[in-house]
Parts: structure tokens; sequence; C-alpha cells
């Protein structure tokens, strides 16, 4: 664990609940991270008046002004070239300029990603970062990525996704040696895209430290076959948006279901303890905060409308992949992956990215 | 309706509990649909010990005898070249000679997609046939297309996907203008694939009788925002199977809640009803059966572990899909887009397909 000596720095605009919830949302991380400190990017005259009623918080951050905020549909070209006074910006700012150690932001995703990528830019070898996060699974928790940074990718890319969510395993859920799985739509060799099979054959003769599985196909994800789940952006994006639209459907069946009759209403009384204990593993606000991995700094994404209890988890994986260390264990990875890979090899991508 | 003349072939060597599961499956069909007739293809030594304990189906059905089977996991163009003599082969053919209205499998995925698409081709003007089924929602059901038949697709089949979605939902959802989304990352007209985007403009501009709601994301698909979701099969299997294990997950939570008290266990007890219509509505076996939609002919596939219960709802889908004439309605529908799409427009493919 990697003392964090410098504050983290929060958009304190961004968001549907800013500049309250950011707040809210610090104020409660403090009590989990005591000794953290906070760098707030936003307008000092809302922020001010909430802050006094924090005491806590009020004492542990220091404002950076300004008045611009990205709209959470502005497009990220035009956020990137007229941004450069936004709060989201100036927070990147200070994770480049060293000031802060990482940076958390409920604002605009794709604006976010694009003033990251342009500002901290990726870590050397690493050519395309990808949004990872954790999901709930049969035996615990696994880590995906990528969630909705790239549309489409090639081998190599899932090639250092894998090494990423391998990092980030250990990272972020302590494991010694993640299991890392392929998302196809069949686990035999010889099933879906040419890029997928290219990388399968990189992960099975050239993989480094990594334990590669094989494939896994979407049921496999939440029975928590693998710890690390590789895939582009599109297909990652659907599938994790598809769990938490099932997961919504069932909660809409068990209300109908349990407020339909007397006898339904008195079991729900009753079993109070285990509805709220299956809501609870379903709340997708324990699990807020997506990754910006492959950056060289923490870039951490909060959903757009998280609540105060929801974005004080972003502000904690900021923190445990910080104390990790998590982008020192990508490039040693990487590095040995490097290794590993003998010169004559015909897959060269990412000894030629790594030069 | 169209009422149904010619008798239903099925496979009943193909599943991992055939035969006896295919013709009970058959059984409890003749109950719902009374009426209808079976070609019965597999091993007569087996399955006429099996029919004598079933008179009603015995009576219904004759049987054509081989003893050659496709393996569960036999590479489809193996089971293509070796298996003219097998059970599944000998279905197919039936109903491309016309002695069967449609085909029922729980047998090998891709050797019956394989076999379906050489015997039985694809309609008129479809390019490459898709694998559709319906989908639980909070407003009823989907129809979702393409099921894992493509793994990628350009516009022109994600559009003619659209078109044959749409009759099936006419057909099996009973709607009259259904609701038609192409998959994607965002709502936003940017987003995406460029073959997401061209499709996308090819509904809206030359749309025919389709209602082209536009993108949605996946947990649009069990909020019921559309009523047809229109994606590749790479995307579509996982988000399908992805939602599966998501509902797998949160049955095993739901477990764990109830058993782990005194109180929690009595409330069970006194909310069994309430739970057993959650878990009927999670029960995938009610949504048994996909079809092979684009190909001249009905060709439905259950699930290879399929139960009884699911066959005979496999079966019912390719009796309610011969029954309203699905194909017809979506050669009507081709034809309508084609009327619709003005000769001098830039986006031709459909157009040369269809001559």
């Amino acid at each position: 664990m990697k003392p964090l000596t410098l504050p983290l720095v929060l958009d304190a605009m961004g968001g549907d609940n800013a500049p309250a919830c950011v707040l809210k949302g610090a104020s409660l991380a403090l009590v989990r991270h005591p000794g953290l400190r906070f760098l707030l990017c936003g307008d000092s005259e809302r922020l001010e008046p909430l802050l006094a009623a924090m005491p806590p918080l009020k004492a542990a951050s220091s404002i950076l002004h300004t008045t611009s905020v990205i709209a959470m549909d502005e497009k990220p070209s035009v956020a990137v070239r007229q941004g450069k006074n936004s709060s989201m910006r100036l927070a990147i700012d200070a994770v480049q300029e060293g000031r802060a150690f990482g940076v958390v932001s409920a604002g605009n995703t794709g604006a976010l990603m694009a003033m990251a990528k342009i500002v901290l830019r990726t870590l050397p070898g690493i050519s395309r970062p990808a949004i990872v996060a954790t999901f709930p699974t049969l035996r615990g928790e696994c880590v995906m990525l990528d969630l909705g940074a790239n549309v489409s990718c090639d081998a190599r890319d899932l090639l250092h996704f894998a090494i990423m969510g391998d990092a980030y395993a250990r990272a972020a859920l302590g494991l010694n040696r993640p299991k890392i799985g392929l998302l196809n739509i069949g686990s035999e060799d010889q099933k879906g895209h040419e890029a997928l099979q290219e990388a399968a054959n990189m992960l099975r003769e050239h993989g480094g430290g990594l334990d590669f599985h094989g494939f896994v196909e979407g049921n496999h994800i939440p029975e928590g076959t693998v710890d690390v789940v590789v895939t582009d952006g599109f297909t990652g994006n659907v599938a994790l948006k598809m769990a938490e639209g099932t997961g919504r459907l069932i909660r809409a069946y068990m209300r109908d279901a349990f407020t339909s009759t007397w006898s339904s209403r008195l079991s729900a009384l009753l079993g109070k303890r285990a509805l709220t204990a299956v809501r609870d593993k379903l709340d997708s606000r324990s699990r807020n905060g997506a990754m910006f991995v492959g950056l060289n700094g923490i870039a951490v994404k909060s959903h757009g409308r998280a609540d105060a209890y929801a974005f004080c988890n972003a502000i904690s994986v900021a923190v445990d992949l910080a104390a990790h260390d998590i982008n020192h264990k990508i490039i040693a990875e990487l590095a040995c992956y490097e290794k590993s890979t003998p010169a004559s090899a015909e897959i060269l991508p990412v000894q030629e990215a790594l030069r």
C-alpha cells in the first residue's frame, strides 16, 4: 500500500446532482478514509455555503474556482476545444501537474475520456485506454473491460485489456493471480471474430504472468467463471447495461409479486431483511466508479445520477487503486509480457509499442 | 391464421434428453394444439417403446427411421458433409420437400443452422438468416435478433433483421406495428459502428412500413423501450446469455436470503406463491424455441437441455409462426421496403438482392 500524500481532485460540478452530492459523497468518504484530502474544482460561490455545513470536509479541502462546466450532453470534441477552464478539465490538469493523485468526476463520460486521454496521455506501451469496473458474480466479484471506450478493438487492444484487467483485479479485488477470460459466443477454440482468435493465441503463447482461462460466454460473467472478463467496448457496454436492466426487471417482478395479495404482503414484512439483503446485493450504487485504465494517472468516472453514497464509492475506487499503485502493476505486467515474448515471434505490436 | 394441413417434423434424437423429452414434449403439445400431427425422425427401435406409452401421440405420429445422429459437439462443416442420413438432416429435408410445415430440433445449433441454410436456402432478398427469440420486459415481451448466427453484420444485414424481426413480432406477439430499435452503446445519433449508422439511415429514410424508434441501449431491452431489438449475432448472443446468467445470480441471492434465518424461511413459506410467480416469470423454459428466420421454411431450435415442457414450447413457436405465415409477412415487408426505396437512392443492395 502506497501512502497517499497528495489530495484527490473532484470535479465538483459534474453529474446530475452536483455539486451537493459530490460534496456529501466526499464527506462520507472522509469517514471511510481518514486523512484523505480533496481539491474541489468548481464554483466557489456554490461550494462554500455547502462546505460551511460540513466542517470536517471543509477542513480537508481546498477549492479551485471556476464557473465553467461541461454540459452532460456536450460533444467530447467540443468539450476538449472549448472547455479548457471547465471544472472537469482543471481537475484532470491537477492530476497531470502532480497536484492530485487522481480525479473523480460524475460528468459527461465522453468528454472526461477525451480530455483525460489528451491531458494525461496513455501509459507507455498502451495504445487505447479502457473503462473498467467490477460486476457481482456467484463467487464474489469480477472485473470487466472495456465497458464503452472503444467501439471496436484489435487483438493487441484485447491483450492490453487483459493485462490492465489483471492489474485491476489484483489491486481492487486483492487477487494474487486472477483468472482471465475472453468474451465470445462459444467456449470452443474456433468461435468468434478473428481479433478474438488472435488475442487468444497471444494470451496462450506469450501470456507472461497471466492466468488465461480461454473463451467465456455471457452467462459465465455473473457465474464467476473468471475474475477478469476481456471484451471490446461495444459488447462490454451492452452486456453491462443488459445486466442492469435485467436486475431492474426482476426487482419489478418481485415488487409486483410481494404486493399482490394479503399473504404476500405479510411475507414481505416478515422477510424484510431477506428482501433488503437481495436489494443491497443488486444495488449498483455499491459498485459505482469505473476507472479509465491505461492512462498516466488515476481517473474514475462516477455514474452521472450518483447519489452521495454512490459518489463516495467512486472515491473509494480511486483511493484503492492509487494506494495499490495500479499503474505500476500494469507497466510491470507489460514488461513481463515483453520479456516472455521471443523476439522472433510473429506478433510484435506490443514490443513495438514499448520501444 | 393459416390451417396447418402438414405435420411438424421433429428431430427426435437431437438434444441432451432425446428422445424421451422430445416425445414427452410432443405429447404435451398435442394437448395444446389438438389436431397437430408429427413426423418423428429417429431410431424407431428407441422411439416405438416410448410411443407405446403415449397412445395419443402414437396416433398422431409417423416415424422416419434412421440410426444416424449428429453429435452435440460435431463441427457444422462435418455434420453437413457426413450427416446426410442423420435425424436432423432428414427432418430438414422433409420441410424442403413439402412433407412437413416446419422442423424443431434440440440438437447441435451450428449444425442445424448450416444444414437448414444449405437445404432450405434463404428467402428471396435475404442474404443471411438470423436466430430470433423473445425476451421478457417490463411491458411484456420483446423480440431480439440476431442471437448468434452472424458474428458480424453489415448495414444491409441489420436492415433485413429489422424487417424479419418486425414480421416475427407481428406473428409471435400479435403486434400491429412493432417499434424497432437498433442496439447501440448510446442513444445519440452519432454513436457506434459505421454499419449501425448506415442501417439507422436506411431505416429512417426508406423504412417501408417499419416503425423505427432509433438506437437503444442494453438496459432498454428488459425495460421494453422497443418491441424488436436488432443487433449483430455476437452482441445479441452475449446480451441474451448475460441476462440469463444475471437471472440465475439473482435467484441464488434470493435462495440464500430466504433460507438464512428462521424468519426468512417462514416468510418464504408464507410468500411461496409470490416467489413462485417471480420464478415462473424468469423461467427461460417458457420462452424456449428460437427461430432461424430468413429461411425458406420454419426451423425452430430448442435449447439442448430442454425438458418436456420447454420442448413443448418450442413446438408452439413453430406452430404459431407457421399459422401466422411469418415468411409471407417477411417477403411482403421486403417488397414494401423495395417499393418505398427510390430507384435512384444510393443504397441499393436490397433491391439488388430482390432481383
